[in-house]
């Protein structure tokens, strides 16, 4: 940390501990989009917002933003910000970091009295986690135009997600797509150990990795334990442990290149799962993830190779590869990722590119405008959890990242237009 | 089959399908014990029993016993017979198949004037399958003393065991330990492929195997699915996948010596089982079965043994194993098997000798007498489920081999006295 930076971390420490005081008091940290948990901690951004002197509102798709007028309204808006929502049983840090970070640069620039050409947003993301319609970033979703009109209908809880995007103040039946947005930046934990294995400050985001989910389904014969002779078996467990070695190889192979890339079997269901019968069916789901759309398509073809010769080796039946979902990997604007490299520079962070695994808002910003993350580290790569942590000086580091990126923006953008 | 024999294929054939007639009338083949369709069963037994001629009773343990006095009484008991219960959605074969086998020799010697010397007894024993109270061969276990005296307050669907042992006419509470029965022969179809695949009509079973059951735990850590590096993983799927693939390796090495062995991780459960969560903890129960002791305390080492360098090279951490339960194999005897070898040669049979991987009253008949099993075919090795099938000729022929074993015994269990 810089010593009497703008950016006051025993602000941060203190916004973040008041956000995670709210949540169901038997199960921290739980504040879940379309709670009454999750209104109390709007009511409280809000408040803060507003005695930070910033003027806010909820947009048709149910995010809560605060404004910091420009001098020139007519350049657009830069935003920053992550979301405020948490999965049951989460951390402290996973959204609201972001969601507070960029609520401390816009009170930064104001305290030292720094105006911008352009209007400056800090956005509070409705319900980035997978809520409890099923479906995760509705509120990006719904400010970049992506939100399946379909969606508006499921129904959770005795509501439908239209009537509780109303209820957070948004207008369900509005469809939205913001234009005026140049840029858009997001601080987040890292949800991984590369930062903190590496002994570094900021991870500079260069994509979102792309995730595929594939089903296989293995169909074996539910033999007698006892007696059927080990050769005469047709056991679709041990097709599923071999498919099982064999995408963690491949996932191993492609890892080993530049890009980032993962496999994993998350899913792995066996039927009949008796003790003294011969497994008949696995399901299995693999969640990959790619910074680069090649290698999935190439672990697709070597998993889709791998499998057929494995089944043919056992002579169990394995079903053709079923494609569960398939989102392509979303690039980061590389001038954003200059001006961040050179803000790391600026503020003293140590720093280096690397994808994100995880999904996050800024995979929708990005089709709307300049998009770009940055990590700050935290404790063991964990997230999702109560023992999820980040230290405050590295958040605000990285808030000082963007403090000092927004300014070098407000000009570059300029230039470029 | 030999024309014109003492055993008619026809009677075989009319008990058992009047018995697969009573079951629960939804849910083909089930007559499970302590049920209403059980006694119905038990019920048609008797008065087939009684129609033939023979007097009937419940002993103590709940085994339903059928008597043909023999000239010399002193000289005790020849015993043949297995079970009627069933599984739920079970077959119409396994269990009933001895238990009309039995009937029919007994009526065969009864029509053919043939008087032993020994008593002769047809027995029906309780509760084979696993029951309501979660274990098997209660009336087996009862009449060879070794049924757990805690099992009787086990309940169940609102009654205790000794409850449903009264209700089937038996007492509960009394002990009993059978001194008199010199020789106990049960004819089961296989439940395996091996006789169907040889094209042979009976085998003679040399042992029960042992069963051991093993719970492995394997315990890697819950990372994020998109963030946790390749190389960082502690992945407890991959690992137990590698499990599994060693144990069919050793059981596959093992089952290629001369005595039966198989071994099979039948049920297999992971923990969180989320699809974006690195599997953190799986469950594995190992099924093995061996005809030698030998061969099981190999694979118990060999399996520690593999599963530590497992655990070392994967750098997960797999709990030391746990042996569930261990029961020892069971040979039968080699006098039994030498008649039974004999009788299958005076009635054309084509035989071999052969284990059971299955469990049956038999092991626990050998714990107080002279015990044999033999095999008949069933269709592609099945059973407990509807499709298990078995020809009336193979089960005819089988009963054949009972009906001249008998009565080889008669006068051999004197001779050796």
């Amino acid at each position: 940390m810089i010593p009497n930076a703008p950016i006051r971390a025993e602000r941060i420490a203190a916004d973040i501990a008041a956000l995670a005081a709210i949540t169901e008091p038997d199960r921290p940290y739980t504040r879940r989009a379309f709670s009454p948990t999750f209104d109390e901690g709007r009511a409280w951004l809000e408040k803060r917002m507003g005695e930070a002197g910033f003027t806010h509102h909820v947009d048709a798709a149910g995010n809560l933003i605060a404004r910091m007028p420009g001098a020139k309204p007519e350049l657009g808006t830069i935003m920053l910000g992550s979301h405020s929502d948490t999965v049951p049983d989460g951390g402290r840090f996973d959204g609201v970091a972001g969601v507070i970070a960029a609520l401390e640069v816009a009170r930064a620039l104001s305290e030292q009295g720094i105006a911008l050409d352009h209007d400056l947003e800090v956005v509070d993301f409705l319900a980035e986690e997978v809520s409890i319609f099923g479906v995760s970033c509705i509120g990006s979703r719904g400010m970049t135009g992506t939100r399946p009109a379909e969606w508006l209908s499921r129904e959770s809880q005795g509501i439908t997600l239209k009537q509780g995007i109303d209820a957070v103040g948004g207008n369900g039946a509005a469809e939205m797509l913001r234009n005026d947005i140049k840029a858009f930046l997001e601080l987040h934990i890292e949800q991984g150990p590369v930062l903190e294995n590496e002994s570094l400050d900021i991870g500079v985001v260069t994509a979102i990795a792309g995730i595929t989910r594939i089903e296989i389904v293995v169909e074996g014969r539910a033999d007698h334990a006892g007696t059927a002779p080990m050769g005469s078996r047709k056991d679709a467990l041990t097709t599923a442990a071999w498919i099982t070695v064999a995408i963690e190889d491949l996932a191993t192979a492609l890892a080993a290149g530049e890009a980032h890339f993962a496999a994993t079997v998350g899913e792995f269901v066996m039927e009949p799962n008796a003790a003294n019968v011969v497994p008949a069916k696995v399901r299995m789901l693999i969640d990959a993830r790619a910074e680069r759309r090649e290698d999935m398509d190439r672990f697709l073809e070597e998993l889709a190779k791998g499998v057929g010769g494995i089944a043919e080796r056992t002579g169990v039946t394995v079903q053709p590869l079923r494609i569960v979902s398939d989102n392509h990997p979303t690039p980061c604007d590389p001038d954003l990722l200059d001006v961040l490299d050179q803000s790391c520079e600026a503020v003293g962070a140590r720093h280096r590119r690397m994808a994100s695994g995880a999904g996050h808002d800024t995979a929708w910003m990005a089709r709307i405008t300049k998009a770009v993350m940055i990590f700050v580290p935290c404790r063991g790569g964990r997230s999702h959890t109560p023992e999820e942590f980040a230290e405050t000086e590295d958040i605000a580091l990285g808030a000082s990242v963007l403090f000092e990126a927004v300014q070098r923006l407000d000009k570059q953008l300029q230039k470029d237009r």
